[in-house]
């Protein structure tokens, strides 16, 4: 039986992080508001048979199982799918790197929506354009380090996060790099130029056989602005 | 060997999920930077010879392990200290819930820090009046009802988010409440009107005994204006 991924059917957003790991994973699955249209999300949301009721996509269904939050899905199709080691400390410091860019995010897209969603950008702009410089200039040369460092840290060598194999982190990671390339193209080339290690994860994940093949895809959605990682030029530089 | 664990010394801030799960273990542990000031966590943090370095408090070390993220702090707790059931799927619903008190713990901070923790309350309180008020209207309310749904829908009895005994889930929906009713006395206090089991989960794990002990001991740091709960009465309301 498929999985079932219930995200909005015209982001990457956060279920691009899921579906980056089916996609490695070789996984058959259904991405079901692009498939059967965005009320087949809504109805799902609001069934009250569902004992561990999600409080926002993307939500994985598997047979009976509905597994909701980013990091949660990943540790659970990690370990299903060799997208994590086995090794019980291993697993724990690839889920710690997962939560980590899952706090990144939340950055990413309140650079561009400080005051919060129910406010269009340019009810925001102003505000956008102080949080954003801070984001610009002191997180992502932070988060960037901090993952050149643990590339550089990394006994198994410098080619992934987590031991000597790709793990969802990494192709987390990449997502990360290619929305920040694309949100912030000034600010991230000029950072990715001090973080060498990271540019070449990004390019390997980007050259893996499935990855390649899902990137050239129509699966892939287009970056928009509708996403977490929205170019504005304005708040780039 | 006691866990060491590295926090702030002056704030509740996330640290305080962690307390929580420690002193309802009974574990030996000690809170480095109260002990012996927050230099000892500066320098712990600076250190080059950690393989997988936090990237932000707080941080639990348990012998040689060094881990980071509050949900994954207590994912390890849990499992070590029964804070967690055994069976896979409800472990995992758990942790669900927990990262959803993550993302929430973001939104209650960005209610007085919308542009970000660079800046003081005082250059950003237009900002936060509008995101506030968003915050108390819409957030609060969904997520208290969003738990009140688990509390009704547990097969197993509404006293607890998960299963029949408490969890490290039911720990941190106290503190959420707590928070909330300091930082949001006003809204709260309606709120939780409409949500009477989330009102009774927090009453009855005030009650616990370890819980009890620790909540009236010096150890447990009063709310102030530093942390993530901070009550500024023009944003309540």
């Amino acid at each position: 039986m498929p999985y079932e991924l219930y995200y909005w059917p015209t982001i990457q957003g956060r279920g691009e992080f899921v579906r980056l790991a089916l996609e490695e994973a070789g996984a058959a699955y259904i991405d079901v508001a692009r498939a059967q249209g965005v009320e087949a999300m809504i109805e799902f949301r609001a069934r009250e048979d569902i004992p561990t009721p999600p409080f926002a996509p993307p939500i994985l269904k598997d047979g009976k199982r509905v597994i909701a939050q980013v990091a949660s899905i990943l540790q659970y199709l990690g370990e299903k799918h060799r997208l994590a080691p086995k090794n019980a400390a291993a697993a724990q410091w690839t889920h710690q790197i997962q939560l980590t860019i899952t706090d990144f995010v939340v950055h990413a897209h309140d650079a561009h929506h400080p005051i919060g969603g129910a406010f269009y950008y340019e009810e925001q702009k102003p505000e956008a354009a102080r949080r954003a410089a801070l984001f610009r200039k002191v997180r992502i040369p932070m988060i960037l380090d901090w993952f050149e460092t643990i590339l550089a840290r990394n006994p198994k060598g410098d080619r992934n996060l987590v031991g000597g194999r790709v793990t969802y982190a990494d192709l987390s990671l990449f997502q990360l790099v290619d929305g920040l390339r694309y949100a912030f193209p000034k600010a991230t080339k000029r950072q990715l130029k001090k973080t060498p290690r990271v540019a070449a994860l990004h390019k390997s994940v980007a050259e893996r056989k499935r990855i390649k093949t899902y990137l050239e895809s129509e699966r892939r959605i287009p970056f928009n602005e509708h996403g977490i990682f929205r170019h504005y030029p304005e708040l780039d530089g």
